[in-house]
């Protein structure tokens, strides 16, 4: 049973729906023990405190230091780190996971959605991606049999 | 005798001004034999093609995988990974050269422009940085003693 | 199902006890496959030879090297490394293990007898510890979220 | 349920018969899933093309980059790197994977014919290996408890 | 020119000699350019304080936080992690940084006191140590040309 | 100042004499400070035994732990891994030296005698490699300004 950690970023309507409907189609795949076994960072900030919400945490060390640690407990303890990748709306902080995971051996999926696939990504994280898929194609991929593929888009 | 990786974007005109001034801080910098031992991404690019200039080759994975391979030898090679940060225009690249640096074990530095050190930057980012100082601060800092130390400014 | 390596000294009745506690404990868990899976270094001594029974392999390095990597085995090869911490009978040992542990990518977990939890222990593991509770929190422990917390206790 | 990454070559008649026999004993073991979840470079070369069949692939950085990238997310996704492992003609890209293994924390099994067993091998290969067993062992192997131990053989 | 990072104990008055005789050694040393590149923990101490002096940050994640990943940085930036290390006074902290160093590719070498050297040290300590030579031998031990060997001594 | 470690094999005239190529090669280098602080593993058996000579230590696991360190220090502490490598006579213990290096982020080159420059060789020692040069080119290579290529050959 394969585990998942869910980079994505939150602060676009665009990222917001294309992590929900990351989500909805990780739900339906066999493979994945979705709600038990995965871990998205939003469900793990420090105290539940949304630092979004209470920007008086923003200076916080504490805070920053275990919502930091957090979202490393959540690549190292699951299988794969599954990026929500928005070519026009990268995230600095899905690059961090993903230079973090591959040196860990994880394998980094990108899940970009239909209508942006083929668009340039980062040419840093094309490097370590093992794999990039388009949205509609993620509630069928093989979580058993992980391949290597190159993404079917450009770079910049 | 310290050596560097240049991580810095160069999509927009502040980049490349930020660019610009830190490399000249590295040039006065005593530690630092800067032209000789250290390593900046667009002067390294495969047979010295820059995708920018030659849209053609953003799909070519001979070139992709090569300009890819090389930024890792600059990493590899250097002993510190020094991101030129821009906290409103953060890059998804840089973001993945600093996880990738931290698990080597290099020492990684983040150089803010003077006028938008304490703005907010990404958790991640923050969470893998040594130590994040102003633009102006470059020149002097000191690269036989590297220290850590906390962002003076606030996450997202 | 998650498995664990079991981290704990065996020099004094108190290590011993807390041992046995932990022991005791992760059986009762739902989320570990506790005997088939988990790794006790004292099982797994070479050749079934206890050093401080046969001191004569004590300069033994035949001995020594194939039980030290079999200690390396038993972490490699388990989820989380699970350290039983007597804040005031820290061992040397499990401070490796921890170090070890980390870089791997492993899930640092550490048990405090409840009559000691609160008092200082070293910097350096609780640096590295994603989590440090109490021995009786750890039947009920949830294997299956892992999660990042603060040490509720001091350290030196 | 323990999965398993199969390093062996491809290249005599003994390397395939060897491959062929570990195949089976992995197949019986209670302990591996081993058609769902395990990797066999040979049915994961890019777009199914062999370039042993093929050489006109041979100097193609994208077959090359794709079918290299391959058996490294077979290693990473793996928990075992089992090599097929062949005293007198020892493949030097076994090797490449042993290291490379290794240090990704995974548990290193080789596997030489029983005929072969005790025949010199390389140090290196012997240094990383955590147990170096015989063909005929292999069917028993408890892979719900894996040990370290020596060849017994000797080393060149 | 080798760097050196200093791990020791201070809680002892023989830790504390050990340390002093070390640093001595090192002083004239010809290969290490000891005040200049090396790190010794206490003098990096986050803002410049000691918690045994000033118990009130013991529980001050702000200050730990900084203080160990200050530590980091000097097992990171260095070539040598150097263990003053008294078989009778083992200490935990300088364990995990031993482990981590390892991990990191870091040379790790142990000075015992000549009056301690024979006896009994952990077995974890002893696996990763490169290299245990007695304290006189420090003076004169060639960081040029940096070899393994066992420690003349037993473990427990 | 750049360090070299040295990995090659000495089982056939054609390797020893390749071996003895580069190591000349590399005397004349300016960028490397080629007997101070390099790493020759034949250099550096444990006792300066040599099994090949000594073949009563092919069993001894003191000798084989101490010597495989002994190579595994020579890596860690040098800045790049250099195999003197013969595509028909391509040896597994330098593969095994490429893997780990790699793992480490140490720069990986290899050196090809001319006359058998282009002809194929492992893609796995392919995919670590970080440039793949003819020995002519040795001598003049420039250590100072690390960079990425592929070789200029085929692989199988």
């Amino acid at each position: 049973m394969t585990t998942v950690y869910f980079g994505s970023g939150w602060l676009s309507d665009k990222q917001n729906q294309a992590h929900r409907d990351a989500m909805q189609a990780i739900e339906t795949s066999p493979a994945i023990d979705d709600r038990l076994h995965s871990y998205v960072p939003l469900e793990h900030q420090y105290k539940d405190i949304r630092v979004d919400q209470h920007p008086e945490y923003a200076q916080d060390t504490e805070w920053s230091s275990a919502t930091f640690n957090g979202d490393l407990v959540g690549i190292k303890t699951t299988d794969i780190t599954l990026g929500v990748y928005i070519p026009e709306e990268e995230d600095v902080g899905l690059g961090v996971e993903i230079g973090y995971a591959h040196n860990l051996g994880k394998y980094v999926l990108l899940v970009i959605p239909d209508e942006d696939y083929g668009k340039p990504i980062n040419l840093m994280s094309w490097g370590f991606a093992d794999n990039v898929i388009k949205m509609s194609a993620l509630k069928s991929f093989d979580f058993d049999q992980l391949t290597y593929d190159y993404y079917a888009g450009s770079v910049y």
